[in-house]
């Protein structure tokens, strides 16, 4: 599945990258396959390695706010892999 | 925390009240406070129970779509257990 | 079209019930059909109308914070007037 | 404000990539800046001129599909112009 995923502490001021830093690296360990944008990450893997994934970001950022707000978007598509790297792709294929 | 989230079946038709129902047995049998309203459920509990009841409502809709799409949205607040009661009514009551 | 939004200040301090009461007040004057749950809002009108109201919260809310954040769910059918009295009547009716 | 949002036509199949492209041409056709990742697209601009694309977008699909969903996360910080650009940048940099 794909995954989509913001997260952000609540009450900790007005800038957010050093918090998103660290989310940065813990998604880059997991070894699944991600893609930042400006306004989450994308990840693609099992429900189970996905949500560990996030839980691990929260329960770090929980470590440096008392507050905070995750926002999850999943697509679930039976035997669909590498959606990721094609799914903007088919869009774009279809446009002419 | 107290997690809002909807789930849809991708592909199986315009109606998706039964699709939905589903969800509600499975969200009714896990115990947990929760209130539905007309875009999706609010549920409060433990990252682990929360994530163990959405997980169910996934694998029960896969055996109904071959494509699901999932919303999740989280408010994760230190030492909040009864938010899902009192949110509203700390709003309600800074109106006037 | 029914709408589920929620809409936060970004950095003000932990506590944001200040803030969603002015959102509240806001949405409350609207005259729309609307129903506050833990995590947002349910407003029903035309897209028109709705943005209207949502970009009023937002003139409002960036009056007292420089950074907001703001979550928008659509839910747009043909046909469909009254639905935010009848969706969750219609899943639970097919629970049995 | 820096939005990202996704849309797509409920019951009409499996399939969207077709929808999506139709949503493509619209947003190219905008001039706003954009980018597209594998679960919606980011656009930066003023309200007005975001939510301008993204009910043409709506219009179009609701001349292919009678229900469609729309999901909407908007960040508005006064004073960022080029947010697009520069966010993951400043979480990047912060990872050392």
């Amino acid at each position: 599945m794909i995954v989509d995923f913001s997260i952000a502490p609540v009450g900790t001021g007005e800038s957010l990258s050093a918090y998103v830093a660290e989310v940065f690296k813990i998604i880059e360990k997991s070894g699944l396959p991600y893609k930042h944008h400006s306004m989450g990450t994308n990840i693609e893997g099992d429900w189970d390695e996905v949500m560990a994934v996030i839980k691990a970001c929260r329960d770090r950022m929980l470590e440096q706010a008392n507050r905070i707000s995750i926002s999850i978007k999943i697509d679930d598509r039976k035997g669909v892999t590498d959606g990721l790297a094609l799914k903007v792709a088919a869009a774009k294929a279809k446009m002419s």
